[in-house]
């Protein structure tokens, strides 16, 4: 029997900085797959990509409180942290970077990272300041790892161009990459909040993911924007969500509105709807 | 007669990068000094003060057009950069970063970091929008030279404290130093804008300073700070300010409302004032 694999975990900045500091001395790219903990394999599937594009690999799991909204699920949000040190070091991450609340916003803190455009629509509308929250964490992330290249799911797809566009425009010195979003065998999206499902929920899940996919076909196949976004409503609907914040087809990196007619270009699919209690997100490139 | 002083100007980050990366590869370390142009002593005397901080200094000078109200000075905003280029060869600068507005502003660009705080009172609700514009600038300014220390003035001195709040809010990873305000013989801060006084302005503009100085003896000598404000403000009316956005009495970092007491502890004083179109701002420690 082979011994677990064990992980080094830093909570302080500081110590982030030493060790980040030691790989760049000897010469060693980084890599940072920034995280909220929960892992699951969408997660192990970052840190397996960041492993091919770097030396050494950092992530950090902190449950960002800004980006929560005051009726979100801040408090009931999942933690681990011992599984997920246990994950992260059996998918070949080299360092966990776990800092407290108070470590990430001292006393005083008040700059804000907003970005507009892009941050607006879908989540922007259905979770005020979410984005803002978003945007000003992983500044703050990226800054303390000073990672070569940093990785985020696709799976939070706006989020990922949330990412790029600061990321470009506040000119941080790290490439961005994007992983395409890991999904359990009946094709739902991989997700920390996916545990909060009851078995009845679990089972009605997957309707989200076969709208995307037959969406993306009929698109695909020249189909109207305004047609097929009504029949995936219509479908999501039927499989027992309760409330759908939106399923819209929109352009592909600034997530423009398309339509009504069909799609010319590159677009993608995104969509966010209540089953019971849980909100599940998830999204469809064409 | 030894020949003129020379400096490498760079007009894009990629180029700016390569020669910043050149110089840390060596073991280097760098000084940065933010620029709007319009060189005067002040300036240099940050360049001078970089230059015993770090091995090497470069200064960026760029007029920022986001920082600056509809109704403000950006057009007519002294340019002149070859008088800037040829004194901060001479103050042993290395490096100057003149970028386009373009290039600084691709389109698209929409990231705002702002300062909560300390950025609202004083020009913060004279200028709104300054305190956004100057925050996003100097992120990107600081992001795109990755210097190890920055030297702002304190002549701009809630600006420089702007800019420690967003440094450490935002994990730049970067050591911010303020540098005393470079003065005429007759107290007057140095500043671009006093360009635009006529003989007879430059001659009353010296009463802020007077006003100033008078106040922070006050101060020490335990005076109640309702009552030096008032003397103050009357003073500077009566030497011929057409208008005053504010004489104040604050905390020396959180820039806090003082008074209407005696200070206790450390305080900073800071005005604004107009002579016929020219806003000329000072401040002075207590």
């Amino acid at each position: 029997m082979s011994p677990k694999a064990e992980i080094e975990i830093v909570r302080s900045v500081a110590d982030l900085r030493a060790r980040v500091r030691a790989w760049k001395s000897a010469g060693l790219t980084v890599g940072m797959v920034p995280t909220m903990g929960a892992l699951h394999e969408g997660h192990l599937s970052l840190v397996r990509l960041a492993k091919t594009r770097a030396d050494r690999v950092l992530a950090s799991v902190f449950v960002n409180p800004t980006q929560f909204g005051p009726n979100e699920d801040f408090d009931a949000y999942p933690r681990d942290e011992g599984r997920d040190a246990e994950l992260l070091a059996g998918a070949g991450c080299d360092l966990m970077f776990a800092p407290t609340v108070a470590e990430m916003y001292p006393p005083g803190a008040s700059t804000t990272v907003t970005v507009a455009g892009v941050s607006e629509p879908l989540d922007g509308q259905a979770r005020p300041g979410h984005f803002a929250g978003v945007a000003t964490v992983v500044s703050k992330l990226l800054n303390q790892g000073q990672p070569d290249v940093a990785v985020f799911g696709e799976k939070d797809y706006q989020q990922l161009q949330v990412i790029k566009r600061l990321v470009a425009d506040l000119d941080l010195p790290v490439e961005v990459l994007g992983a395409p979003t890991a999904r359990a065998e009946d094709g739902l999206a991989l997700s920390s909040r996916n545990a909060y499902l009851s078995d009845a929920e679990r089972a009605q899940a997957p309707a989200l993911g076969r709208a995307l996919k037959a969406a993306a076909a009929a698109l695909k196949g020249g189909a109207r924007v305004d047609a097929v976004e009504a029949e995936a409503l219509a479908a999501i609907q039927a499989a027992g969500f309760s409330s759908i914040d939106y399923f819209e087809v929109r352009g592909a990196s600034d997530l423009s509105r398309l339509g009504p007619g069909p799609i010319v270009g590159e677009a993608r699919i995104l969509t966010a709807a209540r089953l019971g209690k849980t909100r599940l997100i998830d999204n469809m490139g064409v």
